[in-house]
């Protein structure tokens, strides 16, 4: 099976390895609250993460330079605490809210799963995150990654092919011996017309009680799975 | 104490964390006895290492574009083995042979330091060393890194200091929040001169029984230890 050639996996991290929503929810009430602020916290969380995208936007058209996801999350906080009424945060605090990101739980199967994956593969996060960002996530977490490859060394965002070129090149593996895993049905075609194998993992509640993408896998992916456990045992870890 | 801001420390990896020498000599019998070679296998670890510093230099003068230390470490070895006779070895057989650095073992006091230094500082690879080799390595070795910095994400090879600036940027601290671990006294003095603590560590075996340089601390480093333990305990771990 051509799958088992694969010698690393390489992660999206938001949604398919951590809880964005809750853990940005609760840290926003943990800095805000004290001050008084009452807020639908997941809906300020969901409006932050909609700022995501179109920042990134900008950086893979190239109307602005390369500049690493936290700095956008910080700029998009900015863009965000006004629209909740929130004002008067010194530099400081809104650094600290702006690395929320950094401070997400895994889901509750992932430790497991990664765990049982890492006695067999190389284990590399190919997320957007930049290397402090994932770094600081992993050691608060608990996350077992071998490496951080993805955006910063690529100086591109996903879903440009060569965020998943330069990120196979640093694993110094042929793109075919390695396997996407990610929750969002676009993460993995873009990996796998750069010649990744793909593995979907089913994520049901990452943008909450609303969810209205990526609620399947819509493509034939080598693997699809449920869990990261039920991924370890379909790659006999 | 000024060391008290310290966030992070940043690693020197051949020769600081692992006993490069030994690992090379044995790596290298593993894949030539049984080829019916007896070779001085030391001799030869010595030789291949002599050739580091030179193929390193071309690319930090310019004279050629950046490649990561993977593909020096091969296109040294096929300098030395015609240097001991040996001839005939596969492209694959070279390859394998070539990532020997990528399977050396620390050194005996290492794990037990980086483990509880890692309970107070995150801990990166600042070495010349490229992703797949570093990540690779510590698989093998055991060492509990949270994140891969030094010269591949900077495309350019220590002691330059962007080296040392773009890794201090990719972990997002500044550098007085950083301390360079190494026992050698220039990796320290170029750290220190931009703007990192510095802490020298002890190897007198690294060369082996003839070591020439870096037999002490010859700068007042911030800390000066005999071993990772040491260092841990001077930092309070």
């Amino acid at each position: 099976m051509a799958i088992d050639n694969v010698k690393a996996l390489t992660f999206d991290v938001f949604g398919t390895v951590v809880n964005w929503r809750d853990g940005v929810a609760r840290e926003t009430k943990t800095a805000l609250s004290p001050k008084g602020y009452d807020l639908d916290w997941h809906g300020f969380a969901d409006k932050w993460r909609a700022c995501y995208q179109p920042a990134m936007e900008k950086v893979r058209t190239g109307e602005r330079p390369w500049v690493k996801l936290d700095i956008l999350h910080r700029e998009n906080l900015l863009l965000v605490l006004p629209q909740f009424g929130v004002e008067g945060l010194s530099d400081a605090e809104i650094d600290d809210l702006s690395h929320a990101w950094r401070r997400l739980d895994a889901w509750p199967d992932a430790i497991e799963g990664l765990t049982r994956l890492r006695r067999k593969y190389i284990l590399a996060t190919l997320s957007n995150g930049n290397i402090a960002l994932m770094a600081n996530m992993a050691r608060h977490a608990g996350l077992p990654w071998d490496a951080i490859v993805g955006a910063e060394i690529a100086q591109s965002y996903k879903p440009t092919p060569q965020t998943y070129d330069r990120s196979a090149a640093a694993l110094d593996l042929p793109p075919e011996q390695i396997m996407m895993v990610a929750a969002h049905n676009s993460d993995l075609l873009a990996a796998r017309s750069r010649g990744f194998k793909t593995a979907y993992v089913d994520r049901p509640l990452e943008d909450g009680p609303n969810k209205t993408k990526d609620l399947r896998a819509e493509h034939d992916f080598d693997v699809i799975a449920d869990s990261f456990p039920e991924l370890a045992t379909k790659l006999g870890c």
